[in-house]
């Protein structure tokens, strides 16, 4: 895209008076949102409030940033749907869990970046999913749906519309390449599987339904693998879909292309052979070790791209 | 169901030594449950946190419970996933948007309300909507999907499986009778259009993406209209599909079925020959004064139903 801004596919935007971002309590009238925001960079998305200031906390701190990152006050302080904390170029949000609440958040970041005139914006969602191995971090490549096709289907009005869900490849390439210089960092790059449910829909034995045998969890997630799926989630193939129409496709060869998408594992859905259920699992793993894991990694991305820029 | 109790519906549960509700920080090894939650009559679910404390804080003080209400503690502060109040027999939980997030909720609450050996729970959503006019209450007959289809698509490992969204029918007239009693509160009974998006599936023009014109918009909404629908929302079908399942089937002749579904509605969607948009009447509402009739209503359901029990 032209200039490297952030584009908004709406031609009705234009011709409105005001822009309400409804669920982040904010909108054109009643904020200077290119003095807010023209200067952010990087957006860093994922599910829980508490972590996203914690990592708008860690970036206000790697990045040398003026003032004690603790004081960083939640920009949607206006309305429990978001959290909102901005550290610099770093901008950190919280979606929810699931691909509707991500989408909302989506629709309304995007207008904000748009209206805010940012340019050349990165934005990576960093998260906790189901995976092949506890403690590994997935570098997503083509975020899949539930019978692994690389697609979104989105109902617009009562149409089925189909969109893409493939993420930049050189851009995968690049963050493989920061895992590397952090030592005990397990790092692979796969395809993610998003799914509308957490239990019945992600082969759960403990959820208060479920219809099926251990040894169909078992085979079904096998396909799962032999199609190339690595994690599993609820947000990725939205988040890939609508990112993508807003500012990837003109971007493929750009040294900091939009978007990227990383995942840490929190089970092991996928060690067909263990006999560990989910739950027990996750007792097993340490999800703040994990954290700090991937946090590291993002933000040696994040200080590489700004030196470089 | 027999003895009024909640049902979990997974064959696997009984053979797990510990049953770990991840998304609440809750279990059956880690709290007694029954002394917990075992006097629990009703639950009332809705999007946003901030409100569902305002909820459990006015039925503390309108139930004559002893203390100060406003000291209520989250009962899952050790996550930011879920908030979930106590009131006397009340449960007041937030579930997040969409149907996802709703999802993963109502799993937990039901292994919950089943640990706790629960007896003759109401479960009532209750929670904002767009809708036919700014200010009236939608009571629920029948949740429908983007196609008007009074059915939830679930996906079960890669097979789909439809369910019934019906919603008690006898119950649906108690409430009606309720809002009667109750004046300047205007109430309808209709279905609830349930849709996984906020901007494009409801048919806003005022998202980062929007393909088609204001006349395809109101074309769609006047189809949904004639179809029966009166609101709009993002997790009414999952809501009547999994509570449906979980309790509902045998106890659709009892004075206190399980579960119903109420919304206010805060936008204009149907005015079709209104030349408002969505943003513009969103400002024209105000939501708080909304909130307090809905709140009188339930609480006179749950008023009225405790006396009698």
């Amino acid at each position: 895209y032209k200039n490297g801004l952030v584009h908004v596919k709406n031609p009705h935007l234009d011709s409105m008076d005001e822009d309400v971002l409804y669920h982040f309590n904010l909108g054109t009238k009643t904020h200077n949102l290119p003095v807010m925001f023209g200067d952010i960079k990087f957006v860093c998305v994922g599910g829980s409030s508490n972590r996203m200031k914690a990592f708008a906390q860690l970036m206000h701190k790697e990045l040398g940033l003026e003032g004690d990152g603790k004081d960083l006050k939640d920009i949607c302080a206006g309305t429990d749907r978001y959290s909102m904390y901005k550290a610099g170029p770093v901008l950190s949000i919280s979606h929810g869990m699931g691909v509707p609440s991500i989408s909302i958040m989506l629709h309304e970041l995007i207008k904000l970046l748009h209206h805010a005139e940012c340019r050349d914006v990165t934005i990576i969602r960093i998260g906790t999913s189901g995976g092949i191995d506890p403690g590994t971090v997935v570098i997503t490549d083509i975020a899949v749906d539930s019978f692994f096709k690389a697609q979104f289907e989105q109902v617009i009005l009562d149409n089925i519309v189909v969109r893409s869900t493939e993420l930049d490849k050189d851009l995968v390439e690049e963050l493989l390449n920061c895992s590397k210089e952090i030592h005990d960092f397990p790092t692979l790059i796969g395809h993610t599987m998003c799914t509308y449910d957490f239990y019945e829909g992600q082969g759960r034995l403990d959820g208060a339904l479920c219809s099926f045998s251990n040894e169909k969890k078992l085979e079904y997630l096998k396909r799962a693998y032999d199609a190339g799926v690595r994690n599993i989630e609820m947000e990725s193939t939205v988040f890939a879909a609508i990112c993508g129409l807003c500012g990837l496709k003109g971007r493929i060869s750009c040294h900091r292309p939009f978007p990227f998408h990383v995942c840490s594992c929190i089970s092991s859905h996928f060690l067909i052979s263990s006999t560990y259920g989910f739950g027990q699992l996750w007792d097993l793993y340490n999800v703040k070790t994990k954290n700090v894991f991937q946090t590291s990694f993002i933000k040696k991305y994040i200080n590489t791209n700004l030196v470089a820029s």
